[in-house]
């Protein structure tokens, strides 16, 4: 269900043939992609986003920043096939008139609208077919679209990626649902990713803004590369209190209980993007442990899942210590040799500065599986983190995973 | 001639197998493929050194860091096959008897050897078969065996990489010769980059290692991404006097010329380095003006040189300058996207914060040529450098290249 499994929350969808449009061709009557959808909530929101940190941002990156200095959200509206990115004056119109035109049909003030873009960068928006589309997207909006939702801002991505839980939060039920886009590429330097999150929770003022770039941290931020972000990366949290529980304020036991549920949603996406990635055959979950602090082992779990060698090596099934030992030789990380300790599938690889000899039948066994754990542990402080990736494959595998056999 | 061009200056290779050796097998009879060098001077040299910046530094690296201290240096000893790196205390040993060895033999004290391995991490060296290989290269020391030590010190490399120039300096012909090993790559993360300059030019001590980083800045490191560096990366200077200039001090003119040329040499070596990147078809030259200054220019240039997704596009023949500006603005640079002007192999893109229309006949043209050029002019400063890389082929492309079209 998706962002439509919190109570209060719709989805509509519609195919407005954007991708034709911005090709410069006529749009193909055939194309019936679902490339637009509006979320709409019953009522007002506390919400939260962080954004790409990129000096080049899109127009829907800014507005949203704008609009979510008033905290009075009540929609989204986002399309894929074209970013809406470098494209100067008229692309900050464009913005502004898809949350008007959604504000208009909702009865809403444009400012409780929110815009996503994912796609090409550097054309203009084509307005009048966005137009028709928002219509009928909140024409048609039903507790049941949060799915096609997911579907529906999808670019190079082979499946929609959506994940909810329900926890119990100050005796009420709450549920929290999410979708995101972004297809975990060698270098996700322009892999949009747009991310969001609902819950029915209630909350005081602010708990959202509070708790999302926390949240990011720990799950969005560990499959892209700090720096590598696109025009246009954008997580939205969002709660609109139709649970009716008493609102959560900040450092609660309740506020804890919330995040745990936000970031297990998270958590799945960000796994689901990683799992996505292009040409991938197998999810890489790197988990660091006994680093300084929560920090460095963020930065040493995101190297190692970022190494192009390391995800060769997993590619060619050989558990090379050496790639995911350098990895984390220029994480930024502390790291002491001697203390280290490295497994592989389960299998000891490397501990207390030199290579451990592996039962090969095992290392097949490991490798068999879709999905592959690499566990370092610093034996430095406390610190831990995990980060996901994807092997690699083709070409680039031909020359390197052979490497050391 | 490479680093025998300049006068004083001999080598010599030899065959031992450290590969066969590495990989557990006994050596291949046939493999006569020369996996060792020794590089000697008439006499003592001034030298500097600059080493990977990865916390985990291979034995070679860090030995030459301690003799470098004396600045004595007279010869220097290279292995292929084999890194040396993570194999603690032996290691050190290791290379502390690669030096002894080739100091034996020409009749030095071990600290004037410095020692650099590339190769496989997390194996011992083979130290019966470089003892051999050690007698063999000092006994056949000529200075004619500078394209010889070239390509033994190759690993996945598919050509050796020399370049020389001759300057007049002081009153006197000048001259510098360099090789280079290392195939640039998606993430060059673990593509050790060896590089050696020598020259014959007497200066005041301490002048090498005031230039090294100085050049290392304008040409090696705008090859690989800093904080991507492996276990072994080396540039190492020499300067041996056999010119018999008058000996140049810091801060003159005739320490600029020198500068001047040895910078020539630095960068022919870091574009054969990224022109040798494995699958690359063309060799991308980014050029950067007007950034705030020349870090900023060179933080610019190498985004986009390293981004895949430029690389991809250049593979695709597609002048995506939405890819290129997207870079520029994660680079860390200064960016005022008004200001900026980009142009793809003569041809501008981008102007004022808007895509430009190209001839695409003349698009064509651009990109059949093995060399392609992006421009990028920031216009908020004096700051420029380049960086080099190459294109992208394979599945990623399939995926990435047509993303516009």
């Amino acid at each position: 269900m998706a962002l439509t499994f919190p109570r209060g929350w719709r989805a509509g969808t519609a195919a407005c043939g954007i991708k034709a449009f911005t090709a410069g061709a006529s749009a193909i009557p055939g194309d019936q992609r679902d490339d637009l959808c509006v979320i709409q909530s019953e009522r007002q929101c506390d919400a939260g986003g962080v954004f790409t940190t990129n000096k080049v941002k899109a127009a829907p990156v800014v507005i949203d920043q704008l609009h979510l200095r008033q905290n009075r959200v009540q929609a989204l509206v986002i399309n894929s096939g074209n970013a809406n990115a470098c494209t100067g004056a008229q692309g900050y119109k464009d913005a502004l008139l898809m949350a008007k035109l959604t504000a208009d049909r909702l009865d809403l003030d444009p400012p409780q609208v929110l815009i996503g873009s994912t796609g090409v960068i550097g054309r203009y928006l084509p307005m009048e077919a966005l137009k028709g589309g928002i219509a009928a997207a909140c024409q048609g909006l039903s507790a049941d679209n949060g799915p096609a939702a997911a579907r529906a801002i999808m670019t190079t991505d082979t499946k929609p990626k959506t994940a909810t839980t329900e926890v119990e939060v100050a005796g009420a039920q709450v549920r929290v649902g999410g979708m995101c886009k972004g297809a975990g590429m060698i270098h996700p330097n322009l892999a949009t990713m747009l991310a969001y999150v609902t819950t029915d929770a209630a909350v005081e003022p602010g708990l959202m803004a509070a708790l999302v770039r926390r949240v990011a941290d720990r799950s969005f931020n560990q499959v892209t590369v700090d720096g590598d972000s696109s025009t246009n990366d954008t997580f939205l949290l969002l709660a609109n209190g139709a649970a009716g529980n008493r609102p959560i304020g900040p450092a609660s036991p309740e506020a804890e209980l919330l995040e745990e549920a936000i970031l297990l949603v998270a958590r799945q996406l960000a796994r689901a993007i990683a799992q996505d990635g292009e040409g991938a055959t197998k999810l890489i979950t790197v988990r660091v442990k006994g680093a300084p602090d929560h920090g460095q082992a963020r930065q040493a779990a995101r190297a190692v899942a970022s190494s192009s060698l390391v995800k060769t090596a997993v590619h060619g099934g050989d558990p090379n210590w050496g790639r995911i030992v350098c990895a984390l030789g220029y994480s930024g990380s502390e790291l002491a040799i001697d203390r280290l300790t490295v497994r592989v599938g389960g299998l000891t690889v490397f501990t207390a500065g030199a290579g451990q000899p592996v039962d090969l039948e095992a290392v097949r066994q490991a490798f068999r599986t879709p999905e592959i754990e690499i566990a370092a542990e610093l034996g430095l402080g406390d610190g831990e983190a995990e980060a996901w990736g994807c092997d690699l494959s083709e070409e680039y595998v031909q020359i390197n995973a052979d490497y050391t056999t």
